[in-house]
């Protein structure tokens, strides 16, 4: 540790330590909850988790506690205010999860939390239940040592952000004086690799579509019409293939038009990290190869283009054995990642003006936006990103690296336009979590480590 | 009635008038039988119908009734021999149907057969169970009139028209001795149009195949891998979308080598049926334009042309909401229509070497073959269908035309491979019965007229 900065609590870490098991029984009755957001016969779970969260929060010690409903699933507010003149920090999360499915895949049932090998494997338990809890039980370890709180603290925990997020989206801005902080604190990132401190400074943005394809008023018989009939899911098919070329270039008008490269010091960072673009594809993606643009190396294809993505399409007949039918409708989720600079509104024209312009013969196309959020990055000279780059590179004994990521957590763009205030993104996933796939998982010393780093990164930004 | 015919027993069609009740409740039980055979759950809807058809085929006084099991559905057999001298008719039908979805576009439920305006909705009700019916009515009236019949009979019905047939295409080959006769007798095909006697001498034949593309090992966080990874779905729409341009020109190799293409006479009849394409389109296709070759009319390209379908894509997310995978497997269900002389095996080859040689990056392809079977054409000319043509012609008052169809009856080329006999295509549908479509239906005057018409031709062929 540099003898010039404040020492970090060695009782923190201690009471961590004694209180791990505690700990990991109150995260793992959070995990039983299948709070999946995108489905609806799930809406009492995610009552159930807004309720835990909320209890959570009481039981360290947090105040004036709501649970705030809105159009879809509830947020969670708290705070702690007894720091004059201390800075306030604004910690966010998010209860809800992923569906599980494909559930054949997991090696035990999703919402069963199950150890093996150091690893706690459930749905959410890296994303972002586990990392959450964190934050929680960071609180809970200074108010134990200090008997007080080295700085304001505010929680805001959303139950939307796997379906976009809407409902917070709407609440921050309506809310600025209530969530007034000096920066936000958000653990839903990964480390670059096993031991290496890591703070996310980009995220790429999202924008995620329906794209529908009507061809014939009712599904008709290949036999009788086939030859003659539009065919919807194959219309959609011949559409979106259109889309992107086999090199990953993606056709919508004007998609790369404001595209911001990184900075030529980014770019060298990223080449000094350890990355093997052979372990990438065989530990991690697992397919005869990678794909994508020519040009790029893998970390500036998953960092910094933008990417077009068919995620299903449904319609017709996907059931076992034959069905010789002409689809009359089938629609495809399509989502589009977007980096710096990109302006999700003029992407959403594109790809509009693109579907309108390929529509298949005899077919009647539309183009639904779910979501969309722009790309966001964050400066890492300010005070509390630098301050969160000497904890963590103190607590696990190596330099802080910065990198970015290609998933999106639209809610850092918000706290940026509508309180002004940036992002400290401090995650402690793996790479190999498997975050939205079949056997995710939370490797558990990170969970402690998280904890304390948290804990100690409340303390010296407080100092 | 021509003069140099035998006369038509009046007496028949009185009976079938006279029991017009009663058949119809009979066959609105048989539609009351789920029987899919594509959906294993159904499978004892499947026994049921087997059982059912067993019981109608007792009940007119056929004979030697068996249920016989096979690898997957019962094939019903049953005969009538005592007209020594005579010719013998082999009657064909299916008990099993296609599934009914999408089930929220029916007007009455599927399996509860409902009467509208003289049609009969229910799925089966043309496609086979109400077509299939009608013989052993006209066996029935024949019987209750004459207290014998004019042939003799065998009946062969079967339960995996929908998916395949598989097991009547080896049990036909292994019981040449069993099924012997003279001319097979098939009603699962169309009237041209309301009103005007048609016979079918020319089939399509159908390759159906599952094609499987597998990325990553697991289903990725597009966020996280977006742009690098390969996507299975993606994929699979890269590689079908190649299969066929927006002209409906398919691209396997060699699919087009070995079409023989219609005789000019045949192609002269088919320009003067009376065929509006406006009708077409706005009443059974009812997209915004028609698809296909150009250089070919609409008659030729469902009748006389090959075709590729996608029936579906499964794979990936496609519930409700948004969920950001990149999918690890996607199999689409793809069709190829045959008609003759194209080779079956020959077409698979093809579609395999093109699957093979347009595999996208970074994944790998497989291709199931569910089933295959040649196009059929039977010649007019024979004695079996010159009295069929005229006892049509004579019933309905107008000239029998002779039409194809572009659906598949796999076992009608069986006939004629192994048995040596050729197939009366005297079906009573008509074009917008909706077959495998939501809101089937059958009309019920054809379904008497029909029956009449079946026992006129069995009269008239054993005269």
């Amino acid at each position: 540790m540099g003898a010039t900065h404040t020492p970090m609590s060695q009782s923190v870490d201690s009471f961590v330590s004694q209180n791990e098991a505690r700990f990991l029984e109150e995260l793992k009755d959070f995990l039983r909850i299948p709070s999946i957001s995108t489905l609806p016969e799930h809406q009492p779970d995610i009552a159930r988790a807004a309720q835990f969260v909320a209890q959570q929060l009481k039981a360290v010690g947090m105040e004036n506690i709501e649970i705030i409903p809105t159009d879809k699933h509830p947020l969670v507010y708290a705070d702690w205010l007894h720091a004059p003149g201390k800075p306030t920090v604004l910690c966010y999360g998010h209860y809800d999860v992923q569906p599980p499915d494909p559930l054949e895949l997991w090696n035990t049932p999703p919402f069963e939390p199950t150890i093996r090998d150091g690893d706690l494997y459930a749905r959410g338990s890296a994303d972002d239940k586990g990392q959450m809890h964190m934050h929680i039980k960071a609180i809970e370890a200074l108010r134990a040592v200090h008997g007080t709180l080295p700085l304001n603290v505010k929680f805001l925990v959303e139950g939307e952000e796997e379906v976009g997020g809407a409902s917070i989206a709407k609440f921050v801005p309506e809310n600025r004086e209530k969530l007034k902080a000096d920066v936000a604190l958000v653990s839903d990132t990964a480390l670059y690799a096993e031991g290496i401190p890591t703070l996310c400074i980009g995220l790429r943005g999202l924008i995620y579509t329906e794209v529908e394809c009507s061809g014939p008023a009712r599904d008709l018989h290949s036999g009788l019409y086939g030859g003659a009939a539009p065919n919807a899911v194959f219309g959609l098919i011949e559409l979106l293939a259109k889309a992107k070329r086999a090199d990953g270039v993606i056709q919508i008008p004007g998609i790369y038009d404001d595209v911001k490269a990184p900075a030529a010091a980014e770019l060298r960072s990223w080449s000094e990290l350890p990355f093997s673009e052979k372990e990438f594809l065989e530990k991690e993606v697992g397919a005869t190869q990678l794909t994508g643009e020519s040009g790029h190396t893998v970390l500036e294809r998953v960092w910094a283009r933008p990417t077009l993505e068919v995620h299903g399409v449904a319609g017709g007949f996907t059931g076992a054995g034959a069905k010789t039918v002409i689809p009359a409708k089938a629609t495809a989720k399509v989502s589009i990642r977007l980096v710096p600079d990109m302006d999700p509104q003029k992407v959403i024209a594109g790809l509009r003006r693109f579907v309108e312009e390929n529509a298949p013969a005899g077919c009647k196309m539309e183009v639904r936006v779910l979501s969309s959020s722009p790309a966001i990055m964050v400066n890492p000279d300010h005070p509390a990103i630098a301050v969160a780059a000497q904890v963590f590179s103190e607590m696990l004994g190596k330099p802080t690296v910065f990198t970015r990521s290609g998933g999106s957590i639209p809610i850092v763009g918000d706290f940026g336009r509508h309180l002004g205030i940036p992002t400290v993104l401090m995650g402690f996933g793996l790479p190999d979590d498997g975050l939205h796939s079949p056997n995710e998982k939370y490797n558990l010393k990170n969970y402690y480590v998280g904890i304390m780093t948290i804990a100690h990164f409340l303390e010296r930004y407080g100092a």
